[in-house]
């Protein structure tokens, strides 16, 4: 944590391109925090307006939003056209990234013999690295994590406790793993022998590329031959569960409780919402959005939005729930309609006297 | 394990306001079982009717049910109003809760000097304590337990082995976590930079109120700012997934792999049924129910009943099945109906015979 | 890893049960991969047409195919019927399964002195065996795996780091479970009272049969009277979540993120795919197959396949989808119909001038 004065985060805002300007005093500032919970000498910010009324009565002594948007006596501002962007820098520049208990290379991990450790390395009691494994510059392993043989791991990654890497998966470098969850565990692959299953060894690979976070509890299989990948720059939520041989392009978001199937190919900066499901062997396209809890089905287009189950393109699915929300009044309409045919039908098959010869 | 007398039984069932008494023999009673299950010394119970001929047929030495149910010859029994409530005292009278294995402090947990642990705490090897942790008095922490730096623990907690909690959460008083569920791990919080993602530092806190049961493998992310919190009382199955900043109130249940994105509000004493998910910045009222595996897009009013994709009123959800279900004849109708318009518009425009003047 | 000739592994097949015969050179081969990414010395297999083109270009010096499909001049072949089926076998010939570090009894394990340890059995520093466990003979324990007071576990198990197993919980032999997951924790079992939950304590066990293979991060709860059980031979994918009392039959496969609630009856060589969810009470019939993301809430009989929210059997499901989205149109051509009866209504009611007497 870092002081700053307003006009010191003002500059800061403007290197990083976001033009920015101090009104009222140049206050010292010490955290960021919500509007809500921010207390004297913390900064807080407006991104969505609706949550304006929120800017008069906040305990902060500074806020961030856009110009000419209101603010109360007393309240000094930093104005700037992107206030959520502004407060990204301003919590890095405040607060900076967690610091991590330092350890060394702790005596009581169980380090074999002949894995490789880094310069730098930062590893816990309780930590167990395998044969032949490699962990590289700097990276900060904490207690509890398994690091299987083989093993390869590059630098500056953080693994948080109780993660379990199995034997030779790939990580590359600037990989945060978080709490629990599993990289490169055998996939639900066997063969049927009547109606016995037989284990099909699982004698593929996992790999991380470089800048990848994994929330807490994920679970990715290895391959059951060949890899399966999580590309550069993705990053898990929480419980994103990733299925054999699948194949994740770079810059992706997939939301906690995501699930993929096996041999899946997914593209470049996908987003998958929370709960989504992915069928086996499909491919979903760059820059494709699937919205939370559908289940995809089939292929999914680059730079398309689905969603339901089945899912489906979204201008297709809203059109389905407003006419299904209608459907009993619908189904009420065709009951009057053959009511009125056949009444029609009456008066047509028995002529009224106005039409009788 | 305690010996009971159906008597002293019946007696524990009155002082908890569950006025029963015994019919038959005062038999000796030592576990508490199914009636499919039960063998000689134990008790059962009937709470559901549909199940009445199983009484018949157990092995059971007595049975908890309602008066006037028949039973027969040489099973004992306990007649009283609330057959279940008497079994949840019954198996607290005979059963207790789960004794713990007695570690005092191990000499094989690692805790910083500046950590403070209260008066017997039962804390095993394996278990890492940070820097000014405070663990309450009678806690039992269980190997591989990580409780990061700055934790706050109140008295009479239950973490079951494997449990992480990162730092500066804090928890209340009689609070149970189960293995390998995390508490405050960052959320899945990222600015985008054209298609890259920069990581937000997730500055805010985790807390969870006293009486808080969680699952096993659960997630329960730190807020971004300000805090997430989990009200005093609820209680969450395994595979529960909680979003950064979301605020879940006092009395809640909710059951095994639920997902709630971030900012959501949750009021008091609401259920969440299997494999729901929440998405982010909604308000759900207090008393309200959705049901298993539905998706929550919109607020959820106060003691309401919702389901399905996007969620509904029950009611109208019902309403919608059976309509849906009558889909394909109501196809067929609109077609025979447009079948018989097109004739009858025949019959209209070339007036019949009878009809012609 | 094993070198084999293709003639060698064409033996192997043939003494398994699978007709083949080798085409062209007679190599030595090292390794199994797809065709993609195999390399000189290696095999690789077709066994869906529609990737054959990927035959034309693979680096493998052999591939498995079905007899009369074209391979490329220089790559040498194993005809076959069953190309997965021969793929299996020699996966099992060339690489094996997985070979674990051999720890013997760590010292660093800590083994309650009243706990049964098998002969050969491989236990890992770093792991807890509690009071009154037994383990069988030859199984491997990985490091951060607590095995609770009372556990039985047989021979041949294997249990990958951070398993957890709590008191008195019953495993068979040959059984493996993956990183990170929890057998016999307690459900969600609670009592009302008033808006609070009294828990019930679980006093039941989770039993897993002969041969049941679990993946990672998967929780199966204990029953709260009674036995949960996880029939031989089932295969669970990897964070499936059992509510407690469930019982689940032999030979079953639960795809990743599958959700059983309580006391549910699953029959033997159940199939549920991908973030399938069961509701509590149901049954599950014999060979039934449940498709991906459904949510099941009424029994499913044997041998059916039923998908969809509330789920219902295939045919049913596929009629529905094709008239949903069909839907739009269908609303607007009862708007029309609406349209044109009431026209057709204006002429019968008001007789047309060629009508008219």
């Amino acid at each position: 944590m870092k002081q700053l004065r307003l006009s010191q985060l003002c500059q800061i805002l403007v290197d990083h391109g976001f033009p920015a300007t101090v009104e009222g005093e140049d206050r010292l500032i010490d955290a960021v925090n919500t509007l809500e919970a921010a207390k004297h000498g913390e900064i807080s910010f407006l991104s969505n307006e609706r949550y304006l009324s929120a800017v008069a009565t906040t305990g902060a002594s500074a806020v961030i939003l856009r110009p000419g948007l209101p603010v109360p006596d007393g309240l000094a501002a930093i104005r700037c056209e992107e206030p959520y962007s502004a407060l990204t820098v301003a919590i890095i520049a405040i607060h900076g990234y967690r610091e991590h208990p330092q350890w060394g290379v702790s005596e009581r991990a169980a380090i074999d013999p002949t894995a490789s450790i880094g310069n730098r390395a930062n590893i816990a009691a309780g930590v167990t690295i395998g044969a032949n494994a490699t962990v590289g510059d700097r990276c900060t392993i904490y207690p509890g994590c398994y690091i299987a043989d083989g093993v390869r791991i590059g630098n500056d990654c953080i693994f948080y406790p109780n993660v379990v890497v199995y034997d030779h998966s790939e990580i590359g470098s600037r990989v945060t793993i978080h709490a629990g969850s599993v990289v490169g565990e055998d996939g639900l692959g066997y063969a049927p022998l009547g109606e016995k299953w037989i284990k099909i060894p699982q004698v593929g690979r996992a790999i991380l590329h470089d800048d990848v976070e994994i929330g807490a509890n994920c679970t990715i299989d290895r391959a059951t031959l060949g890899t399966t990948e999580i590309g550069a720059g993705s990053k898990f939520g929480n419980v994103v569960v990733i299925g054999h041989g699948t194949k994740v392009g770079r810059d992706c978001i997939f939301v906690g409780v995501v699930g993929i199937a096996g041999s899946v190919k997914v593209g470049n900066h996908v987003t998958l919402a929370g709960h989504v499901g992915v069928a086996g062997h499909l491919t979903i396209g760059d820059n494709a959005t699937v919205a939370a809890k559908s289940g995809v089905k089939n292929d999914v287009p680059a730079d398309s939005v689905v969603l339901g189950y089945p899912a489906i393109p979204i201008a297709e699915f809203k059109r389905m729930v407003v006419v299904q929300k209608r459907l009993p009044e619908l189904a009420k309409r065709v009951k009057e309609l053959e009511r009125e045919l056949e009444e029609l039908r009456g008066l047509v098959d028995t002529p009224s006297p106005q039409g009788a010869p």
